[in-house]
This record gives structure tokens, C-alpha cells and sequence, in this order.
């Protein structure tokens, strides 16, 4: 099953991005230097898809000594979500942008990526569209500083088993696993906006932490 | 949730077991030289814990080019699964046997292991005792013939969960998974008396297919 979250247009969007100081337009000048807006050499954390929001502001709330950094590619929805981050919050970056970029935007310097409730495309035709395709895997692969991880949520048990067999083909191994994350004993759980509507439901939320030594 | 099916002591079982010729008592003898037992060089296959027979049985009949072995440690059980073989099937043998002693059965000469509802032994201080663990994993290296393939089906989420950071840890690749099986795109599953009576109950049945390149 797939909920699409409707996403009303936010009329003073652009008023919005330009006053915000968490917001980066044009990503692709700090490509091998993102320590460089953060002025610390700090892990980096990357969420693809970040939505509202929720998941990513509270990840840097909770955890000062990370960087994080979501993309969205939205002008609507990151309006929405630079008007839920507090202020003061010097780990956090929004930047404007389209995953298939990614590696025109991160070069060696990434440790975590985040692929939360991603797009799950259904149809066969469009798997390579997929985040967790070898198309996308192959660029994560040029972000990453060493040790590749991936942490994924999802409710589409489809994109979950394509994904399972599209880490393990690729190299990576499974380190943490759940088929029902809101039931397991995997802690502090940050929820996005769509996992906490469709969680109400009482569908289950796949998890996966998966890792790869980064021989590049 | 985990669902004992209650085994009835079988009082003829001896009688029975005496009579099969499809039962080998004392497997340890043909270690190594299991393809002269079929009289062929044909595939072997080996379904650890085969229960009533189901599964195994049906696999047989219709694949008469795979032999099949299945390892079964209970006498009452062993005597139920034989009493359901028909007559003149050639490629099946029913061993009566611990899992445990398996790598003193087989040696480098079979391809594929079956793992249909293995007890999930849910106590982590258990968990060496599960049939998907690493001292488990170590054995069935020197059973495999050259490309080690495992297939397991499960209504256990806690094994499942385990089962698959288990495989990927030990070099394993995913190569086919379902978390439904009843609704998937897999075709021919033959289910075990106990899946019948379980997935009527409407719980999603678990499946995975994993290999491994044997380089022992």
C-alpha cells in the first residue's frame, strides 16, 4: 500500500527559503568542504527526503555533535520544515536538491546516510528509480568518508525486500534489522510526520541498518 | 509467537521404522558417499528438522531429478512422516539424526539446505542453538558441495530478524526474500503441516533464499 501525503502549496514558500539561515540553495560550492559550514570536523549525518522535518531537527537536537544535513528537493515542504526548526540549532542544514545530484554534492566526507519512508516506485520499470537501487548505491559510495552505513525505514514492504536484496548484492552486511520497529527493542526511534500518521494504523515499520567497508 | 504442535507418542513407531526402507538409521556410515545410496550423481538437497514429511515428500515427487534427504531427530515423528511416503520413491531418504552431528553426515556433497519452522529457540541465551547461528553456519561449510545455498521459511519474526543478520555477517547474499510469502511472486511453495495450520490464521509466512561461494 501506498499513502501519498498530499502537499498543499505554501504560498510565502519563497519568502520563507530566503530568510532562513538553515536553508543552502546551491550545494554543490561546499562539495569536500562541508566541514567548512559546520566549522567542526564533526560526522556528517545526510537524510534523503527530509520532509517536514521532524525526523532530522530532532536527530540534531538530541545529538549536538553531529552534523546534519537534509535534503529536499520540495520548495513547498522545505518551507514547511524551516519553519519547524527552532533556533539556534548550529548542526543543522537544509539544502535544495535532487538525490540523483548527490555526488556532485558530497565527496568522501559522509558517514550516515538516512533513507526514511523514500519514494517506493512499485512498478517493476521503475526500480532503478529507487534510492536503493545500484544506481544510487554506486554514488553513495563516492560520499562516503569510509565505513558506508545506511539506515532505512520504510512501510512498503516491497521497496523493503528489493532493498534487502539490493544491500546484500552490493556488499553490504545487515547489522540491525526489524519487521516491526515500534514493537522491537531497537531504542529511541525518532518518528517522521508520515510514520506517525501511518503508524496510527497499526502497519508495521521495517528497519534496517546496514554497512560496507568503502574500498574507493 | 511460537505454537507447539503437540506430537503424539506413535505406538507402533519400531514396527514402522523397522519396515521402511526409505529410513537410514545409522547415516554416519554413508558420509561422503551419499550419491551411491541414490545410485546416481544427482543433486542433493537436505531439509534439517523435516517433521511429518510434508514438505520433503512433496518436493520429491516433483523433482525426480534432486534427491532429497530429511533429517528428523523424534521416533514418533519419524515414524508419521514415513507411513505418508508412497511407494516408489526413489530419490528420498528419511535419516534419523541431530542436527548437530550434521557435518559428520554429509561431507562436501550437498547443494541446497532446507530450514522450514526451525524451533526459534526465542531465549537469547539460546540463540547459539538456532539453526541459522554461527555454530551452526561453521557446520554446513563442510556439508556444501561448491556454492553453499540455504533456504528458510519461518512464522517467527525473532528468528527471521536474526536468521538474516546471521547469513549476512557469515558471507551470505540474499538472493530472493519474502515477508509474505502466501502473497508473493514466489511460485510452487509447498507448505509444511505446520505453515497449513499456522497461516490459516492468517499470519504472513517469512522466506528467504541466501548464498554463500563455498571456499572451503
Amino acid at each position: 500500500m501506498v499513502i501519498i501525503l498530499r502537499q498543499r502549496n505554501v504560498k510565502n514558500k519563497q519568502e520563507i527559503m530566503d530568510n532562513s539561515s538553515y536553508l543552502i540553495t546551491d550545494p554543490f560550492e561546499y562539495v569536500g568542504k562541508w566541514n567548512k559550514v559546520f566549522n567542526n570536523t564533526n560526522p556528517i549525518h545526510v537524510e534523503i527526503g527530509t520532509g517536514k522535518g521532524n525526523f532530522i531537527i530532532n536527530k540534531a537536537i538530541n545529538n549536538p555533535n553531529i552534523n546534519y544535513i537534509g535534503m529536499e528537493k520540495v520548495d513547498s515542504i522545505i518551507a514547511r520544515c524551516l519553519q519547524k526548526i527552532p533556533d539556534d540549532l548550529p548542526n543543522l542544514k537544509i539544502i535544495r536538491a535532487n538525490a540523483l545530484d548527490i555526488e556532485n554534492i558530497f565527496k568522501k566526507e559522509v558517514d550516515t546516510i538516512y533513507l526514511n519512508f523514500s519514494d517506493p516506485w512499485p512498478k517493476k520499470r521503475w526500480h532503478k528509480r529507487r534510492l536503493t537501487s545500484n544506481i544510487f548505491l554506486e554514488k553513495y559510495d563516492s560520499i562516503f568518508k569510509k565505513n558506508n552505513v545506511i539506515i532505512q525505514k520504510t512501510d512498503n514492504m516491497g521497496l523493503f525486500e528489493y532493498s534487502l536484496i539490493s544491500f546484500s548484492n552490493y556488499g553490504y552486511i545487515i547489522k540491525e534489522i526489524s519487521l516491526d520497529l515500534h514493537n522491537s527493542e531497537i531504542e529511541d526511534n525518532i518518528m517522521t510526520e508520515y510514520e506517525e500518521k501511518f503508524s496510527k494504523k497499526g502497519n508495521p515499520i521495517y528497519y534496517v541498518m546496514v554497512e560496507k567497508d568503502n574500498k574507493k
